[in-house]
């Protein structure tokens, strides 16, 4: 039996896949995913939740821990070199008696010692583990990755990962990165006009309300899948959440009806979907190939109804939801599932079977 | 002696002006401000806050205290009904002896029992002591006030504050309400992409810069008027202030140089001009006479390097700022220093004399 941990340390979330394998066959998959916002959690209880993720796992002692990270851009580090190297040492003092590799932007799996000596190559590389996971389903195609926070879009050309950006600055030039999730973006940074009664209304700037409350009162998730905190501390039902979406204009359920609201909400998810059309009309300006015809396919909890709906609007005719071929819990934690996988190939130098569902 | 006391309860800045009158003339003008970002602090702070700032006053009991508040928007209270409650209940709490009176959208000074019956006639009123104040300088002119957080527009026609707007969504609608601040603004809600080497690059959506942020590096305000918290903890060096900024398109300063932060901070500034400038068009548009050949007055931290910058490029001839007739300490709490005078003509029945420093 062997145990592989894959490991994607996002600055909000951090998710955590075990892989357990038969000679060369996956025998088992488990995910773990925990709300951890550090710049409020505090960058000091890093290691212990890590620890007590680890702890989580069970009885079987690791055979190699693959770490991958986006959490070195949270302003509770200087700089993304003071991150990388916090994360590093944040994953030795939670892990010490394992083998640990971190992932760097070109696909590598590096010790501690290598990673410490390139902290910008390994900065922000989860997106490599996703678009290899997807050259294993086709020869060339798109990811697009629509998580809590952002969007991967990662390019796969003749089986390689083809992304032309190697940290998130390059990246959201690129169109490879989009500053848009399904939950936790800020209303006010996604629109800056919202229509009531029929006038285009500036809105507030400040973070009153967030994308989860628009897809709750839209029916796109379920208070379940509300997973992250919210802007004002209260409750994930229908009314707390139109409450929200209305002091986005300064107002509140007294000045706006429902349907007001829900006006104002069907609006935000149209520009959440043109943020990701226009990332497209970078990402495909500047490649070779036409993707369009080529597969495409969405993970992530936004995966379906931001991902997916902006692909088809794009023109992209082939659109599947990766979950259809790793499950719906992997296909929540896509970089971590595909890290997982990609270091169990790594330890067993060869492919593996039984990675897929079907 | 006559002691008034002017309060403008704002969700992040509490003002307050106390005016000491002999006879119908003003002996004495003090300006109190406090940062008090009320969803940091909690609701329940709000009283002994108040007391705090009263009893800095000193011994000379106050024969009237004349309230305005915008705090209630805040999402500690659910709606703006339950804020109006709240506030009026933390006035009387911390200045249970004195005799209260509360601004209305209609300029009229309520009793705290007035005042409960009229909640949303009570919220964000203070623009109107503003205006007054400005139709007291000139019978027709308009008052651009540029906070920390939202800037004011104030049209005064034919000696009457001629605002069409009573409540923040209807003013943000009408152009005399816009959420641009001159510290606390996020930078991510002012624009959606920046230009990073000659590419328009989207931005990220977290909270990684403010506005403060960005007059800072621009020379428009030091380190002492930068009096909100930063968005990361940290201080107000240029050094801290551009690696908060280079944050915004997910970058540091090992990616970015200060030229290159610089220019994204310029980029912003103007963007923030523009946001004023859409409000001066909606506002001119709906009224009746051509505003631009009269005096305008500005006033806030944000006053002359937003405000007046923003009324000059609209077309405004004469833009005077209003700490030329009141000082500079009353021109950063206009609305308190506005309600003061008001409530001490109110008490004294007539016109003082020697509000104006000139």
């Amino acid at each position: 039996m062997t145990v592989v941990l894959g490991w994607d340390i996002g600055g909000a979330n951090i998710k955590l896949t075990v892989i357990r394998c038969r000679g060369y066959a996956v025998s088992d998959v488990k995910i773990f995913a925990e709300y951890f916002p550090v710049w409020k959690r505090g960058r000091e209880k890093l290691p212990y939740k890590l620890k007590s993720m680890v702890e989580r796992v069970g009885s079987t002692r690791p055979d190699l821990a693959a770490i991958t990270m986006t959490a070195e851009l949270s302003d509770v580090y200087f700089s993304k070199r003071e991150g990388v190297n916090h994360i590093i040492d944040s994953v030795e003092k939670a892990m010490p008696t394992l083998d640990l590799r971190f992932l760097d932007v070109h696909g590598r799996l590096l010790t501690p010692d290598e990673a410490r000596k390139h902290p910008l190559e390994v900065a922000a590389a989860n997106w490599y583990a996703s678009g290899w996971l997807a050259s294993k389903l086709s020869d060339t195609c798109l990811l697009v990755d629509t998580g809590s926070t952002s969007t991967s879009i990662v390019p796969v050309v003749e089986g390689k990962v083809a992304a032309k950006g190697l940290n998130d600055l390059e990246k959201l030039m690129a169109g490879e990165l989009v500053y848009t999730g399904a939950l936790r973006t800020n209303v006010a940074a996604i629109v800056s006009h919202v229509p009531v009664r029929g006038v285009s209304t500036p809105v507030s700037s400040e973070f009153f309300a967030q994308s989860g409350d628009i897809h709750l009162l839209l029916g796109h998730i379920t208070a379940e899948d509300y997973t992250v905190d919210t802007p004002d501390g209260r409750g994930v039902s229908m009314v707390e959440a139109a409450a929200r979406v209305a002091r986005v204009v300064c107002a509140d359920l007294d000045l706006l009806s429902m349907e007001e609201v829900k006006t104002i909400a069907s609006y935000v998810y149209e520009a959440q979907l043109g943020q990701i059309l226009e990332a497209l009309k970078r990402l495909t300006n500047s490649l070779k190939v036409d993707l369009k015809t080529s597969p495409a396919y969405v993970a992530g909890v936004g995966g379906e109804f931001i991902a997916g709906k902006a692909l088809k609007m794009f023109g992209f005719k082939d659109v599947k939801p990766l979950s259809r071929f790793i499950g719906s819990e992997a296909a929540k934690a896509t970089p971590s599932y595909a890290l997982a996988l990609m270091a169990a190939e790594f330890l067993k130098g060869r492919e593996l079977r039984n990675w897929r569902l079907s």
